[in-house]
């Protein structure tokens, strides 16, 4: 047992006091674990658009003072009651979704959304005991997605901690627990494109990237990156990206484009973009007999999907993805061993490198769309 | 080789001479089979919707005179040049689709939407010549989807015929030829539903009702049938269909009806109503994290498919199956087998038998919505 095990621990972390403003370098109270929660000392995180957009919060509830923060890499400080499957030592990958191995989701072999741990977004404090661990003089901060990981300490439920080897390094893995994975799990467990065959990639942020990496892995000879910011094309060389469109370049729909580049349409599609044309562009350029299109990216509120029911009759297919189906404990482990393998390479999707007191920077980088992914110290 | 080959057969059919009137018998006469065709003896014929619609020629570009008919069993007459694969003698079922084992689709193992001899509804000649093998006094009558099999006598291309075992009885059989398999196999090969799962099944004409066979089949423990027409419960009830919804009767849509039924959805929904609405409640009924929704109606020109892409998100997938997924050629003779085995019942299909001068009155029965098949005997 470590010596801050059951004690509250004082350390810093970045707080969002307000929508859209600067987050504060602040100095935090951490309660110890209650119930099936572990405490964790997270030891580098990296920003994504979900915490952007939640910090904005435009469009979503606004919830402050909270810590964002969910892609993260840590070691475990102390645990809980009941706790048994964690101890302290524990190298371990929060995750913005969790796995309670219970429900009917965790039991069936196909699905990831557990009824319990599923993400949500409009709960700040703990599923157990609806608290919050965190405090500023007494008063509580808001947790974020059941990780808030830009803190050096944090607290969450079993759940959603995936345990992983003790070997891998921590400053690399650490982007695995979100948006790379999904686009990776997307390709590799959703779209599985064979040996040879052509997938098109919408949208190449990290998230497209992601699903890139996964169709080079799965063997795949031609993918097409498209994207309606050229910018986005250069980072994308580096991903076994064979060919690139940009809708704003033709005067046809980009389906239509595809289909001529691919004698009729392409093997797999994955739509990782959140705008609801690009998904049924997505959709409506997959071969006829044998084409997936596979969605990841996350639609507005009042988006309709709409296509001719032809489409589907001449044997396409269309699904959906949360968390590319990866279930965060029970799969995690193994994406971290397929980067210990060599398999995967993470190293291409690391743009930056800074310290927790200039985690607003990173910020600045995403909004700029400067990069991939900005990795964030938090032992400096 | 048989004392006709070679020859033009008078024989008797049932000619269609415009939209909406009575067939009329006549004597026709019937070429003799060209490089890569044969001609085919039919003993027995069944009338599918798809006959009635193209007679009807509402929507459908008119085409006459021809000779309809499409489920049939026969025995091979007489073969053309360059024919390897069938012999005067073999037992087969024409088919309104065909399989030409070199395209694109024919040599990937999930398409059978083979690019030559797929289905053809405005083409009345054959592939090979653009030339009818029909006529009556030298003028030619044009031919239905490769088949027309409301003739003694039809001739085919040997990508539409299937060969299977001279054991199956051809009364039987026939009904295999395109709505039951393409129920059955929408279920057996692309729902794919687990042992002991709920599966509901839209509409419950021919097509449903295969689609339900199939369902049994695979082991479901719950089959729900829907349908606007409470006459069909009536018949569906051999059908293993363990409980019955009207959509008529509820307030509320139809999938949330179900939704309240199955705790969150069923695990597969099978579409065999050809009605955009019931596409849509089809897939939106099937339960978030692993649900699987397949559609197989053919729905009308102007329909648009529309849904809220979360629903795909929450990994839902939403197929749409050509005759079932199967390979006219490669796969009827194991669906054949299925019957021969008891696995597969179809006797239960079969509500009417009547001999070829009485066809119209199996136009009458399926306009009226009586029975589910009528078998029409050609020797008689
Ligand atoms: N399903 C999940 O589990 C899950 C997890 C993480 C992220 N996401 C979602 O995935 C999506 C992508 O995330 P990201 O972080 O990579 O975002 P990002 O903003 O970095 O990248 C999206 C890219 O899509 C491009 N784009 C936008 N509209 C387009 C169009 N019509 N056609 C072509 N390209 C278009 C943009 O230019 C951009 O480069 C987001 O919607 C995000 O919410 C989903
Ligand atoms: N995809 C293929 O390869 C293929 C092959 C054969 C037939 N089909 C199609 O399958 C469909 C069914 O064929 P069938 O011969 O069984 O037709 P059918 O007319 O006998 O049966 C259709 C049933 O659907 C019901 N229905 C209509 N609208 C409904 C709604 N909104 N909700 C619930 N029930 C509704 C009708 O009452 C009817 O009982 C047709 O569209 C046909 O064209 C497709
Ligand atoms: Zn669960
Ligand atoms: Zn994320
Ligand atoms: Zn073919
Ligand atoms: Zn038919």
């Amino acid at each position: 047992m470590s010596s801050t095990a059951g004690q509250v621990i004082r350390c810093r972390a970045a707080v969002a006091w307000e929508a859209g403003k600067p987050l504060v370098i602040e100095k935090v109270e951490v309660a110890p674990p209650q119930a099936m929660e572990v405490r964790l000392k997270i030891l580098f995180t990296s920003l994504c658009h979900t915490d952007v957009y939640f910090w904005e919060a435009k469009g979503q509830t606004p919830m402050f003072p909270r810590i964002f923060g969910h892609e993260a890499g840590g070691i475990v400080e102390s645990v809980g009651e009941g706790v048994t499957d964690l101890k302290p030592g524990d190298h371990v990958l929060p995750v913005f979704t969790g796995e309670c191995k219970e429900c009917a989701h965790c039991k069936s072999e196909e699905s990831n959304m557990c009824d319990l741990l599923r993400i949500n977004t409009d709960r700040g404090v703990m599923i157990g005991d609806g608290q919050s661990r965190f405090s500023i003089n007494g008063k509580p901060i808001y947790h974020f997605v059941g990780t808030s990981t830009f803190s050096e300490y944090t607290v969450c439920h079993i759940g959603s901690v995936a345990k992983i080897s003790p070997l891998a390094p921590l400053d690399k893995v650490c982007i695995l627990s979100c948006g790379i994975t999904t686009g990776l799990g997307a390709a590799l467990n959703v779209a599985q494109p064979k040996k040879g065959s052509t997938v098109a990639v919408f949208g190449l942020g990290a998230v497209g990237l992601g699903a890139a990496e996964g169709a080079r892995i799965a063997g795949a000879s031609r993918i097409i990156g498209i994207d309606m910011n050229p910018k986005r094309f250069i980072e994308a060389k580096k991903f076994g990206i064979t060919e690139f469109v940009n809708p704003k370049d033709h005067d046809k729909p980009v389906q239509e484009v595809l289909a001529e580049m691919t004698d009729g349409g392409v093997d797999r599609s994955i739509e990782c973009t959140g705008n609801v044309n690009a998904m049924i562009s997505a959709f409506e350029c997959v071969h006829d007999g044998w084409g997936v299109a596979v969605l990841v990216g996350v639609p507005n509120k009042d988006d309709v999907f709409k296509t001719h029911p032809m489409n589907l009759l001449n044997e396409r297919t269309l699904k959906g993805t949360f968390f590319g189906n990866y279930k965060p404990k029970s799969d995690l482990p193994s994406v971290v061993e397929m980067y210990m393998n060599k398999e995967l390479d993470l190293e291409k999707f690391i743009t930056h490198e800074i310290s927790l007191s200039e985690i607003n920077k990173a910020f600045e980088y995403m909004l700029g769309g400067d990069g991939l992914r900005c990795i964030i110290r938090m032992d400096s």
